[in-house]
């Protein structure tokens, strides 16, 4: 069953995103994945953000650049958690994109990961984080997650 | 009959956007002027912007701070122009605000105008150049308020 | 007849500006492109500025990198509407332009889309929403267009 | 019995942080609120942060200003989700805490709420919604707090 | 006779630019001192402008905030030395009166000083520092005023 | 008889640098171009700066990267004027250079153009104009190059 | 003796480099306190620096604001290690004097603490960290510092 | 004897730190070199630096980018002298490093060098300008560096 949905504002930001699906695939969680605009397609944004809790989803991953409203508009259009990946996309280096998205206003929240695949990955593993405070299997595979990550560190020879 | 709507993403905005509206007064052209927010009143704020241009509003003036969505929302529910004023409501100075305003992604066009007051100042006037295009009347008004304008910078003395 | 005159401060600023030329040529307006500059042919561009509403132009858009002084410059010569590009061309990623072109002091307006190509291309959209607030066809295009773009996105399959 | 830990590097960043507690008690959640700071006290935070999930805590909201390392560290410390409050503490409006809090390396999430108070807040309602994932009472709750948030802005007269 | 003149884009910048004139009352170096405006004076400062050399003014000094165009203008109509004083107007602090003073496209060139009522001082000792290239008793003034301001300096107890 | 100096930092600024030699050589304008830093060197720097004006050079211009500190400490040894070439040397694009050479404290002032390439060719330009306030032969060349550079925008076919 | 010496470009720094000065007293470690300049009193800025390892003192402490050149300046005049605070002192909130401070280029090492009194501070606390590498009794102290500093955090009562 | 620990948060910082490693390798300083993270073995980062002095390591170099809490949190758990290198390892240039690392709360002091290879370089000199206080032999390497150095720039023929 389909727990996550990711989403982002345009197609040219699949390779960030795929960070976050690779996640995903690596700890055996279902998701799907969607382009869908805040500017582009405002309604169908909507509309598709309001149906999410009913399908069972239960984490929003959005990923856009620019003036990145898709995170903020996600979160308007639903009370579940959502997770905002601002996107290298223009001149600025992201730093619009972080600006837009992490800067919500009181009363509509999303919690923003870093620029880029770094923050891509990272939503992935802040979903895991979600699921895994009443899921287990979930946070066990989070600790593993921790410790082979541990374990790659302290096993590079300079 | 009302020829502008003044939109701000929260009350706290109006001391600006009040700019606006004091321009427009001056020349004599009507306007509405509604709080309604991308983030906290999504569906109002779509619908009241898919039914402008059939209510006989011609232009959009949208001012919000933060992760200022509202303009860009705005434009993605209307073809009429709209104009963003990005407002210094966080601790960033408003550079939030003016990326999230100005950096929209290709398709969905909005003008955008200086952050703040002079920013609502000059976003009434530019709204006034688009109905001067065709109305020889404001045109002849822009002209003397150009005029006047010179000529108060002209009369000083130091 | 040409209805837009697209202004730029350097020949260099051709391949930003012409996606704005693009845009119209798609929508089938005319329109006049033209190299001037606020700093190296002053007399020029404020004459160009000053004779473009009597030509029939109608709405100018202005590309300019650096200190782009070229959109703020027009606005100081015409009453008609005036879409600024700030263009990425020195080391600062078109931030500079991006402040020189948006930062307008109150009484002069100039609508700055955002920094390069989607900026370029969305003055010329901007400009054809302008229109489309009295021109019927070009309203309908714009309508067309934006259903097209609304498809695009969700015909990707990913 | 107390589902989420507020967290502060600084007493002066209480001020911020009370703006979290404040929502969590409009919504009857059980919190507790610590000061701990990643450079003054850095083993009572890792210890602090390794205990939590143990006591049944589900949720870490971190309030740091500065070279804010706090969610950082603790996101390094426990596998529970953890939301980081940029605070505005230095000459720098807080961009200094907004980049470090917001831009952790893959592998160790951070979701980044806006700088300060609307930060704060946001952060309880992020926490909040996760917990309405499972907890249908909440989710409900939360869609009430949006209905509410809805009706003062469509109250509002101008 | 007077051989500086001092420009700013509006009134409130006289107080920034009055300590640039103070510097030149103390240097006995006879100077003007005017408001015109790039945008809302353009062809009365393009006029000024083509006007000094002939008159014998020698150095321009230009203040402006925001879009700061008035020294790139004035530059742009006079081949005597033009140096700018960015103004702190908006709320961005003077970076963007800064970047558009000191990002001049090659070929127009503006020597910028710092921003506020230090640039404005130096601005006028620079001017003086041209005259001084010349002028004996000038440099020789020059050299008594660091000679002051190096003694002020190391007379201070702490 | 050398009139100008040029200095810079490191050799890797000539690529810069260079640009202010080539257009000092088309005004037939005597200049010597030394590498000299105010880290590295501090006291030749120091000394060269000071013996400037005895051995008949008028003009400084200083490029440098980084923490730029080389126009103000060459303008802390000389009354000669100087201009500052900030230098794009490092990650941060030039903004570190900018700041450093441009914000100078109130007593030392230094001009500086815009970073890199362009700046290099304006302080050249800058120069010369300082010259042709008294040589007229200067000011008429620099005419010429104004309008060389007018008839160069003029002629462009798009 | 005197270990330390503790340097500011202008007066107007004394209320944060007061707060280095009140830790050195704390930790009952000599030092001197003095008003130089880079670019006032460069020459008694580089013979004070020449001077500071052969009157005992072994560590700089330097504060400067703007184009905060001082610990540059004074690191190019000694092989002591040389401890740099940037202060807030224009309308840039510090940056421009972070820039200044620690982007200094390779071969002349400075070490940049934060902008301010936090960074006054902590350049005390830096300098006797130096000091305790060889000073058994400083790192005591130091130990004792970090153990109260915890307390008065473990202290604290919401 | 090892003197020196040179740190990095990740494998990819070794291409920057390697610099450090240079300078000391051709001062003959011994040193050893590590990656430890900060967020991914907070542990190990806080024993091994907890365990440095006893070692008889003098000063700890630490590299890190992105939210580069490493120098903060190894000097949160020693009193040694603690340098930090922000490394330009996201798309913000390292500005993101750069406040991460310098913008130390008080009571926690790191030096900051510049961002990337020149401030490894000068994390190293640093270390060594550290070491040279007491030990003469280091202090005269120092003297010679830097009479090399300035011999390699008074060298160079343009």
């Amino acid at each position: 069953m389909t727990k996550i949905a990711i989403m982002m504002g345009s197609k040219s930001d699949l390779p960030v995103m795929e960070e976050a699906a690779n996640v995903l695939k690596d700890f055996d969680v279902a998701y799907e994945i969607r382009v869908l605009s805040a500017h582009r397609t405002p309604k169908e944004t909507a509309e598709y953000a309001e149906g999410l809790r009913e399908r069972g989803v239960k984490v929003v991953i959005c990923g856009a650049g620019a003036s990145a409203a898709l995170s903020g508009v996600v979160a308007a259009h639903t009370t579940l958690p959502v997770i905002g990946v601002p996107i290298d996309a223009t001149s600025l280096n992201g730093m619009d994109a972080l600006l837009s998205t992490v800067q919500m206003p009181p009363g509509v929240p999303v919690g923003s990961v870093a620029i880029g695949k770094p923050g891509a990955k990272n939503a992935a593993l802040l979903a895991l984080r979600i699921f895994g405070v009443e899921d287990a299997a979930i946070a066990e595979k989070l600790e593993k997650f921790r410790e082979e990550q541990k374990q790659k560190i302290l096993n590079i020879k300079l």
